[in-house]
């Protein structure tokens, strides 16, 4: 028996347990200090009224033989992808109930979506990024090449005449730059990979923290993406549904063949996700659910706008902030994992240093929104007060 | 861009679909028969009173600021994974909590294992056999050989001296044809293994039918599996969790460097099963929770032992129906599917074709316990007044 080499070549994922390490370290050392923790990328504002009334709701069907449900249908249940078709429509776009497929998690589908094509195929990824599309590639002994994201860029790269790629990542808004395509520049991309017979996986997982309505919140507002694009969507960060998992992915139906390679994967490899999880997505669509999303969402929101006013009054290069939960900023002349220590110990607030998202993350540094008002607020004064 | 060719090398998944399809022309022709299924492998019991009190609670939880739980630990909560570890210790298995990687359902892990390991490898399936063995492996482009279970080895195939293989797939009880292996014949398959440098997955998902106390419920209860088995267990079967989904693997610390590599792989694929899913499945384990479901299980048992001692009325050769939720029978002197339209026309009972299930199903067939009794004692009736 032979083991998958390729796992081999994958660098630890320490960047978080470091930080974890070197927070409990200072903790310790200094048992008075009130850290406050705007390093995560977890939500922290509980699940809405109407996803957990229809989550109770489900919980009892199961418990009686007249709406007990077994298996369900492989793409998730009709209620939750119409529910999804309905609010791609909300906003211009045409998808068929058949593109959608229901998972437990964006994460799942990005990852499993590699299962469908050749392991010989290259890559491209921007530099910072999302660690798991490095990762499930280096698993896949694929071909990797990364595309800078840099400050001369804004941290929203473009393709170029040169550029060849079979496989091609984005993430807008991006975690970790917080930085959005707008629909040209998008554009750029699908007018590029249509050309060269690539697709794009695009990651629309904080689609819904967009609020300029000139910039897209799907792919698909774009001519021609549905010949050459999938999009993941999640309801972790829009909804608060880390810990109850449910994802989306859209597939056209015009994207060669790839949706019914995908339904083989998904029948095959999957059996649907939990009917009491989808029943608390589809409250989520409803028009009660997505009012209390987007009341939470505006917490969120509020706390982004302070941390993006509190870098510009400091004259800190940022990105992100107004249409996304991150705010990535340069370190003030020092590598991230100094300015990580410095935030630490002067103003003991805790965040994510940029060099652990990639070569080009380097000297730079991530805040995040997922904090409550009173202690980003809070948070923010300290670090005036340190960089000021 | 390429996809994955494998793909192309797949069989239509028709068994299902061709079923469907003959049971509602027959019944379209004949609207006024009353057919009986004891086709589907499904459940149809609603789930345990203990399961639903912890699912609304959980859900209620994550509506509340103080007991809210986003992204939770990628093997399980602990509450979870040391039940158990509990569940295995009352039957003389000890386990680490280490060992214990909870997931959305044992199919997706059964086929995602495939992932840590290299595509060269040769699979041994047995034939006829659950279709996901051998579908993720044409999937992956790995080489498949087929060992056959037939009468003659009572469905139960054992190693022989000639044979090798990288990875072996059993399945006790299995399905579709309900034999068990016992403890000795388990043996042979883990010296075989431990000889060779392979390793077992071994699929429990129906373990909990097992009543005979001298049949082995998990292969770790054989000396020496520690060091050459993996072994996937599911709530689907034994508490009705087909539509809540959730399952269990263990990975043994001693196997090679599996259990790391399997961490690696959920950790980056994966985000952790549903909270409120796993406090639903961490009541199953308790001692309420277990009474409940053993009385739901009883309800199955008492349907598949009257279905046994029918068909042994008859003359006609069978496994499982004892240990085992199915029944696999020789269909007398006829192929599978003219077997399927005899029951279908004559007794209106609609059951599987084992050819279905593989070469050696042919002339075989599949009947499952999964109905109530009453529906259950009328096929029966029937199958003895066309087949007596």
């Amino acid at each position: 028996m032979k083991i998958n080499k390729n796992y081999a070549k994958m660098k630890d994922g320490y960047l978080f347990a470091e930080v974890a390490k070197r927070t409990a370290e200072y903790q310790k050392a200094n048992p008075d200090k009130k850290i406050i923790r705007l390093g995560i990328g977890d939500v922290t504002i509980p699940l809405c009224k109407a996803a957990v009334e229809a989550g109770v709701s489900a919980v009892r069907e199961q418990g009686e033989a007249d709406t007990f449900r077994g298996y369900g249908p492989y793409r998730g249940y009709e209620f939750l992808t119409n529910a999804v078709v309905d609010y791609y429509k909300k906003r211009g776009v045409t998808i068929d109930e058949s593109e959608v497929f229901v998972s437990e998690g964006a994460k799942n589908d990005v990852a499993n979506i590699l299962d469908i094509f050749d392991a010989g195929n290259t890559a491209l990824i921007p530099d910072p990024v999302y660690p798991v599309y490095y990762d499930t590639n280096v698993m896949n002994g694929a071909k990797i090449k990364l595309i800078d994201a840099n400050k001369s860029n804004g941290f929203l790269p473009l393709p170029h005449k040169k550029l060849k790629a079979d496989i091609i990542y984005l993430c807008s808004p991006n975690n970790p730059t917080g930085a959005v395509y707008n629909k040209e520049q998008l554009k750029a991309w699908v007018d590029f990979v249509r050309g060269a017979g690539a697709v794009i996986l695009f990651d629309a997982a904080y689609e819904f923290y967009v609020r300029d309505p000139s910039l897209p919140r799907s792919i698909y507002e774009v001519d021609g993406a549905k010949e050459c694009a999938i999009e993941f969507c999640s309801l972790s960060k829009t909804a608060g549904f880390t810990g109850v998992r449910c994802g989306y992915t859209v597939v056209p139906r015009s994207l060669y063949n790839l949706n019914a390679l995908w339904l083989r994967r998904q029948s095959t490899k999957f059996n649907g996700a939990s009917y009491i999880v989808q029943r608390m997505a589809a409250a989520v669509f409803g028009p009660e659910g997505q009012k209390q999303i987007a009341d939470n969402i505006g917490v969120y929101m509020k706390n982004a706008a302070l941390i993006s006013e509190t870098l510009s009054d400091l004259g800190i290069f940022h990105t992100g902030g107004a249409n996304s939960p991150y705010i990535w900023l340069e370190c003030p002349g020092q590598k991230s994992w100094d300015f990580f220590d410095l935030l630490l110990s002067r103003a003991n607030v805790v965040g994510t240093p940029g060099a652990g998202f990639g070569k080009c993350g380097e000297g730079f540094f991530r805040l995040t929104a997922f904090n409550n008002f009173a202690e980003t607020k809070q948070a923010t004064e300290r670090i005036k007060a340190v960089l000021g």
